[in-house]
């Protein structure tokens, strides 16, 4: 399989035509190797690795966008309709194969491949069906771009990007799940849409685990600059825990109910991946809620576990993890969340992964 | 069904917080009717339809984005997936409903909703059956919408956008087909390609039926000004007539290379589209190849067929068309074209559709 | 003084092809009158209308814009070195005029022009001039465009937003001063610097006067969504009153300083009321701090005063006000700042303001 | 004088919470050496730098900003006005010195340095001047960035784009004036807004000096792909030479109209930079008309002089010149536009320049 589509009828012509049309100036020296260009690889072109790729193309942040997948057919598909748009993007060179050399030299490389669950399978043995694959993914971007900073979206997000740390041999501030970035999107969202205002004026984070054990920091929540729990205070708005409960529940919610009514979830996570992508490769220094090596904080004391806390992110990766203040009770809620995680790691057959 | 996710579970909390977060000012007058949001309908939440209302999301060039379809689960899943992006973009309301009146007051109505091939079916019965469904949705988007544009991109566009106009009984410059614009664009991006330029430097127009009888524009095409043929000549580059039709023919075969690997093509006339979208809401007064009524233009003079040529699109749809010269052959070409789709109109059943 | 250059030399030749360039198409319609293009109007090209100007511009947010000076010459200059970016931007009809007439239906009319300080002058002379220069343009804007937004920049800001108010006979919803939007802008830079983030995570208002009376609103800064008061006594990382104030202090002499250093500030005014622009025609509904009526508000009660206030602005002017809790000592501040502002407008002469 | 501004009075306190603000994970690894940013470094913050920095920050095309001028507050104010507008802009570092090691590490060095004309010099004098300025910059520039491309933007540009190629020792494909990219920008808004159409749809080169011998290229004229000369011709539409002529002189007359109106050139030159600088970092390969080593082209053989052609540029700067077809006349003029520069340059005192 062809790297690009090649225009072949252009041929004879087309050859012609490109030896001519432009001509060196004297003198000139050749392109230097230290200019290097900005490239993603986008692993998986399923409905989550295209509404990533796209987003991302759109955004003009990269010069070169590799694809890779498993299926020829449908990887030539996708880099073709992504192509046929170059009148209306800036330009980027668009790759795909099925061969992982084609990423070599990335920047960033995001991993959205998996497997989906079979009927009547049990999570742990997706779970695993999933590890071996990443088995095969991980060590090959690793070799082929070496410092590049891995995105791991492929559910469950946390203990895959445990896993690719492992596989990969990168320190830990180079490898990022996805985590919860889209739920505090959510979140958000549900809050900006009862306010009529921005949901860029609404600040809010759900941490912990991507899933049913993720924690949601109410006293992070701020509407404009104005905390939301000191507000309900000062106006005497009473409001009992279990409202509040009934909030975290909709957003956790809101991932099994697009997925049950439109088969997939895509829109949102893709543009979730695509500004932690913007965050990194543009060095914005920006907190985004992602999901990283987490021993340590919070008194997250046992195994070495990947779960959402809010994270500076810039060219290097994790540049640290805000210090946020818990309460209690969110602390506790952030320990189970772990607990729940490595209890799902301690059943893996894990004894090939660590190859660093 | 909802026309916006409510966010139920905020219930009682959230009406007591919207109503005490933000206090009026003292003497605020209330908000004139005037001052009207810009508004977009996309009906057919498919691959099609969704790609399209993305990316005009991604632009931020709206306040309003209506989705129609007749599957309320889909839809539903679409608009929430789209909602929950809201913290990376712009601020836009997005509405989703079964019922036309949702569309209300909208500035530009896109149909790309439309019955697909059954196996063994003629193409004509295909035709008919979309002229029957146009029965249904364009009286409806012409009612609510009785200002707006129409730009329709259900195949096969040229026949269909003529049986829009005469089902909508808009004056013709408010009917647009997406016609050839995204052919034009694949033919930019080959020549672009292979001359490893942008394709936005790459001038080229592909017009006519979008389908197998589009005619391309050899004596538009330039790159960063420079006249493709005049070059080749004055370089004593031989090509043959028949080279040219290579790359004209590999145009026509990219949508259904896509369609044979992809299943569908989506981003890219995702972004087509959104371009029609944004030349026309912010008057940009530019150039494109789209489907109009091409009655009095190279001769086409018997029925009132649609089919594309180079036209100024502003806020009022069609500005003007493009008074590019064609040669004898290329103007031969376009007029069997016209006939061609003019031959399809008249098997059409269509002695209700003139309700003008 | 034509209102857009005209390119006379292209005289006759270009009349003759613009006539032939575009043909219409059969049975076309008029263009509606509805269809009302986005328009600013920006009074006084001085360095800050036109760094205001030129944001705009680059944002693409606009159909039309409006400059208007009592100098042609530079106002003719300045206008000619726009349109001379066109290739490089998107489509905006740009017109100058000393005329008023040349602003007609704008949706938002930005006031700039102003008399600069004489040696030796009182502040309370300079004010009173102004006055008089307002009345010279406010009554032109209104009558020109009644149902625009008003946005005052011109020094002292919120006087003369409450005098424009009085000339207008608009609604106070409708007028606007840019107040302390920049000087929060400011206070977000000076703590993003410091932790070397990005300032768009930085949540920090300074309200009030803009000038020496603002006031900081401590508790409302959060980093990230985490609040650094907060954030500082759970680290028991000790800071004095006068740590504070010092930094408020830095925030006020910034304008002095770079007035000092470059005679004029005009970069960051631009940026700031360019996205007060955007946030007002685009319907964000987000919350800015900037000068509006503010009696009512925190005990201020006496005058009809306009200072800044965190607004939740949209396409209607002012939505509302966002209803944040202060310490009763920033509360006494702002009453204080209030006082200051309305003992200015006591001195006025403006038995003749009130034609409302 | 400082880099940054240096946010003094956090001082102790900023300390504290810069260091504890953030936790690092575990074994995290050292920022990468590798990972390189993007970094502009503009010298003169007059109005043409500073209108140039300006519009670069806006696009959010770079990680670092560095400013250099002779005037250290000049040059901290306009830092300050910079750094100010950070809450509105993707995070950029912002760095201003009179020293020239601020620049280290340049992907492009754009110089806008410049003696003005004296009352009463000629302008051989002025040239020498500016020789003798360049003798300073340029070498500290080539030292601090010995990878990076230079941009010459002051006037007489192509004679000094000559100087610096030889004062930088830099091979000639990474030395590049600004030439007539603004000629050809006014040139096309010339027409489009006559035709009333986008200039971006517009297609028209000036080439040669960037000055009073400048050449219109008329071939190269299309409108929406349609070539005007070739229209003209078709349309019987009659035009003289001399209409042509006197559209070129509007072009050349207009710099010195807007400099007699308003004293300087800035927007337009700014954002005609910024393009050039987004189509080298961003590897757009687009065509720009810009001042480049011209020796080998059209008959242009004797010296080595730079003037504009139309010009392919990418992130190792030229990388070719487009085969443009001319007429023997405009072959003619071209090379009579070689040989006035040829000409001012055999005046200069070079002995010293040739440090390659």
């Amino acid at each position: 399989m062809e790297k690009s589509s090649s225009a072949s009828s252009l041929g004879p012509l087309g050859l012609d035509i490109a030896q001519s049309f432009f001509k060196p100036i004297q003198q000139a020296a050749p392109p230097s190797p230290t200019k290097r260009h900005t490239k993603i690889s986008v692993i998986g072109v399923g409905n989550v690795g295209m509404a990533i790729a796209q987003t991302i193309l759109t955004q003009g942040l990269i010069d070169e966008l590799a694809l890779v997948d498993v299926n020829p057919d449908k990887l030539r598909g996708e880099m073709l309709d992504l192509q046929h748009a170059a009148a209306f993007l800036p330009r980027t060179k668009i790759l795909a194969s099925v061969d992982y050399s084609v990423t070599a030299g990335s920047d960033l490389c995001i991993v959205t491949a998996g497997a989906r669950q079979g009927s009547g399978e049990s999570r742990l043995n997706l779970v695993q069906r999933n590890v071996k694959l990443f088995s095969c993914i991980i060590p090959q971007l690793a070799h082929s771009s070496p410092d590049s900073i891995l995105i791991i979206v492929t559910n469950p997000v946390d203990v895959l990007t445990y896993v690719a740390w492992k596989l990969s041999g990168f320190p830990p501030n180079r490898v990022i799940g996805s985590g919860t970035n889209l739920d505090s999107s959510r979140f958000r969202f549900l809050i900006a849409d009862h306010l009529d205002v921005s949901a860029q004026d609404v600040q809010a984070f759900i941490v912990g685990e991507h899933g049913d054990s993720s924690v949601a920091l109410w006293s992070s929540i701020s509407v404009g600059g104005v905390p939301i729990l000191g507000f309900l205070e000062n106006q005497q708005i009473t409001f009992t825990k279990e409202t509040l409960e009934n909030i975290h529940k909709e957003v956790i919610n809101s991932a099994y109910e697009v997925i049950s009514l439109k088969a997939c979830t895509s829109w949102a996570i893709g543009y979730s991946v695509a500004s932690l992508a913007r965050t990194i490769l543009r060095e914005q220094r920006r907190i985004h809620p992602v999901s990283i090596l987490a021993k340590g904080f919070y008194g997250i004391d046992g195994d070495e576990v990947f779960l959402s806390l809010p994270v500076q992110l810039g060219r290097s990766g994790v540049l640290g993890v805000a210090n946020v203040h818990l309460t209690d009770e969110e602390a506790q809620r952030l320990r189970d969340s772990a607990e729940i995680i490595a209890q799902v790691q301690r059943q893996l057959n894990v004894t090939n992964l660590d190859i660093s």
